[in-house]
């Protein structure tokens, strides 16, 4: 966080060992203004710690002494195999980061065989993403209606997009103190190839209430799920879900899976941890119901208690940005490669050989 | 904090964003003197940290995908509507921090609908705020007799307040060690237009106890606000209600609402957190009774949580007071639009379109 | 705490107005050595800052609208009335602290009514505290056998005091790691009138455990305290009981009181907290049975806190040796009336007018 | 923690009193270097930190007045006898902290009678330390198979150890930050009598797992474990249990003891606190069954709260590292020395005249 940002790197230092040295070191190669974009969160960013603390509360109880050989870290989801359960969450405007942007972050993901997911304001097209790379997903933010939404769903599919991931926490920007106080803007020359114009806004009579009949009109609702789950053969995946009535709705209507999240702690502050929000949603989806747990992962012990509490596979997102930053898809290869690293030694640590042996039977609740 | 205070600002700059912006500015217009009377305390001012913290510790569970347009704010109390449930608490010599006083304050309260609740110890007398504004309320300090109390009622009705407000937590001033430790006095010119004689204190025997035989026999008791009930057709609130026991009777008494609050820390230090006898107190009164709950809101979340926890609106202070003191009426005007909008757009990202969908199912209870 | 100690003061500042004001004073006046050995304690000194922490931890909940005419302090304690609840804790040597030492504090004592707990180990003889103050206590540290422990029994006896206070906590010293550090030791020359001589330890032979067959051998057991209460008229009460079994034990054998109390946290360090072993110990003997809460009261609420939770009356320590050190005599009476008027203020604010009406329903349990 | 570590000192200086004070001397007597590979962990170092913290938050609740000549701090194990509780626990490459390594640790362990466990990892072979100490266990790290683990239990079996703890929580090394931030590495000279080659590793195929096929297949198994109680006539104990279900096994299986432990949360962190696991393995295992404790041991008040929780016995690790730094055998002897005093006086003051006096009744369950 300084005046004169570096450049990113060209290689990988050997001082550079865990997420918590990449955030240190891209705090060099990134302007006040873009650090504090990226770092920060809602109002007092009590979520944001909470985040991290999260998982600091939860321990691990290991099992020793058990065959580990033929260990892997595969998962199953939709039908299809994935490497590993560390997918990289949604985050637009990467070229704020670097400049390859996305395009950088996808062909990291591809090197380490990560489940990528395009945010909807991605720097980068979705046909730029490499076409024969089977773990992808695109990630929808609701363009005002069901017209402006449906040709970003049906590019998805024509570029070989696995899943849609539909945002629903976010239907007016956080209240980021950090932001605001710097007047954080995006750069007016940016592109974003997804949504070149701006959602036009209805118009609000004086006597009517500016945000709840003007931003409130074009945001999502439940039966728009219901249409876009009618309207595509992709799976449809709800970004965002907390609360357990939400989770038992979505699952009713036919929703494929939900990321628990809250957003990074970036919309609203003091929210429930998502950990604690997948503990009970977990209980009340079938077995094997896919529920993927977003925020605050920074070591391989995160992952095996988010799996161990329930999450199908987990989603990280500041952490690969540290790695854009630092030294573009290297760096952000070399994050994913530290997590699963972390992760599989946690693993043969903790006496589980597959995913399935994950269990909250690991897990001591004071 | 500083010995030479700046003049208060005749406009809003654009750094000032938040209640924590304006605490921080509000503190470059007032003597230290002052700064100490309006910030501290009881004792270790331990509440006065809990009311700030006691909302920190309540997490949100937000809903989404809900239909909000057509949402809106507007609360009822006591039969008639209120534009939205952010009112000004009663705080006396306002003279302390701006020339204008509660001329100011009251002025920023009508220019954002908010209901103003007038002090007993105001600078300003009753009949120069706005006869015609709807919201107002005030406030009385037990004068120590019925005969003494009882023109100050009078008054409150004839300029069109609506509700009497009695302060009942207050018999005797907290033990403030930040103030005697300065040595903090009254200006001596002072105008208190209410109460402009001293209260005659009883004569106390040398046998007899100085603090039960001398302070309290001149302090309000249950059957004054029987009385006091039976004299005005007013509505009659009690302030600084925190026992279920005195909620319990004063409702079986006849009392019209209750504002659950321990007086913003500055009388007894380390009671229950206004926000937990609020929980205890709501179980045990009839549905939709009017519970207000003052001490610590800060942002937009603590208004929600209050709410979602049973309070049927909410009573800001200090907040307001650092408006005043940084712009006069423009400054408390902006805090109170600053809290409104912050609110708004929590219901907004919680799923809720009106006050009556805000309830407890979106506070995660660990 | 500093090398040049100033001499006691022979006023009382302005500025002195809380206990934590006294502290800081005593500071000035005292050397490192004696500071150390007065604010230190056990090992980590965990339980010192316990004995602080346990009252910040309870709540209050008051009630309002009362009629306190006619409230007053007194309590009857084995059938004598003591005009307030404040006793003060046997504390030895403390011509360490002030010249005039035990003479000093139980004058301050008699000039605030306050009950007073003379030392074994004090300065003063019994013969020399004011014979006719009826409110005096004497404790005794058991002198290696009865027939050493009795003849200062007798001479309490003779001299007026009311009851005997028997210390059970310290059968060794405590492991104090800060007077260790600067190898503290009392003044050679030190007068002790009650223990003139030393106690003779018994013989160890080489093959016994010079800790269990050495000092333990001359500790009080049970039966040593059977036979103190069949050979004296005065009430005895055991100082130091943290345990409900000896409790127990303790009423059932004829023990007239107890003093639960872990020494300041000055002999054994993590102990259970004096108010958590009170409210365990007040469940299981009688009703109005005398139990002394010793312990961190710093301020007139937590008074009220230890009341209100079980206890008949508490002990201060150090508070006093604060006020003796910074002003003698003057310098105690003004800690006690600080600590009695915070207390009835209190009592005013909880809405109670008598130690009687104070009980657990006034404290939030979380 | 220097550039330029003292030489160890020949005598013990008089200010060193507890084991804090040891660890601050120990650390001007190691490099930056080897200090944090002796005092750093897994990852954040919560384990780390925690293993310290779990003492803190329990509390005891003394007995008095009990009769406690005849005392002593005598325990029973496998029909052994041993002096009292205290146990070095195993660690490697003690050269790295003196130049006489485990030879020194193991005269401290003798001269203090306490029982010593060597390291496989010794820079000391078991046939150097006296034969005739009758107070010592061997550890054995897995030799990678039965055949290379054999002749390590028959050479300990020859040189008169009583027992052999096998480690089973160390299938992989700690991802330790603090050590790979410095890059740490053993000195390249540096002898391991017992290991004097590697380990050969199994060959892995680019199509496997390289940790799952690769470390995974040399780690020791439950049949491994079998193998091993019939192959020896010594009491076989595992060290590293933390979950209950390992520990039942273990049990049914004829393994004659476990130790409680997290590798001094070097493997692993944020794991089960190591109190926590032994209260809950303590309600399955048959009465008498040996628990021993290790990690976080600094004071006798630690040892006491074990003993009291279930613990048959403990380990101390680093506290003891610390005097050999410090002063060699000499402060290794006085770290015993200062811990075994430090526990006898607990047990005067809780009012226990023997370890079989010592249970859960002193302890204060919040």
């Amino acid at each position: 966080m300084n005046k004169h940002p570096l450049p990113p790197l060209t290689h990988i230092p050997a001082n550079l060992q865990t997420i918590a040295d990449y955030e240190q070191q891209a705090a060099q190669h990134l302007s006040m203004q873009t650090w504090s974009y990226l770092t920060g969160g809602a109002m007092h960013e009590i979520s944001v710690q909470q985040n991290l603390l999260q998982f600091q509360d939860i321990q691990l109880i290991p099992r020793h002494l058990n065959d580990l050989t033929h260990g892997h870290t595969q998962i199953t989801l939709f039908g299809k195999q994935y490497p590993h359960p560390i997918f990289l969450a949604p985050i637009g405007h990467q070229q704020l980061f670097h400049p390859q942007g996305e395009a950088a972050s996808a062909l990291a993901a591809e090197v380490m065989q990560a489940n990528y997911i395009l945010s909807t304001f991605s720097n980068t097209a979705m046909t730029e993403v490499n076409q024969n790379y089977p773990f992808k997903w695109f990630q929808l933010y609701w363009q005002g209606s069901r017209e402006c939404s449906l040709p970003l769903i049906k590019q998805a599919e024509a570029s070989g997009f696995q899943a849609i991931v539909i945002t629903i926490d976010a239907p007016h920007v956080g209240i980021r103190d950090r932001e605001r106080k710097i007047f954080f803007q995006l750069p007016e020359n940016m592109q974003h190839p997804h949504t070149p114009t701006h959602i036009s806004f209805p118009d609000v009579s004086p006597t009517e209430h500016p945000l709840f009949n003007g931003l409130m009109k074009i945001a999502p609702q439940w039966h728009d799920i219901e249409w876009l789950i009618n309207n595509t053969q992709l799976p449809i995946i709800l970004k965002g879900v907390l609360h357990p009535a939400d989770a038992k709705k979505a699952v009713e209507m036919g929703v494929h899976g939900l990321i628990i999240s809250n957003h990074g702690g970036r919309i609203l502050d003091t929210t429930i941890c998502p950990l604690h929000a997948l503990q009970k949603i977990r209980q009340l989806v079938p077995t094997d119901y896919p529920l993927l747990l977003d925020g605050g992962i920074r070591r391989g012990t995160d992952i095996f208690k988010a799996i161990a509490l329930g999450a199908s596979a987990v989603l990280i997102g500041r952490p690969y940005i540290y790695g854009l930053a630092t030294a573009g898809a290297l760096g952000a290869a070399h994050v994913i490669r530290i997590l699963k690293e972390e992760f599989e030694i946690t693993m043969a640590l903790m006496g589980t050989a597959t995913i399935k042996d994950i269990n909250n039977d690991h897990i001591y609740l004071d």
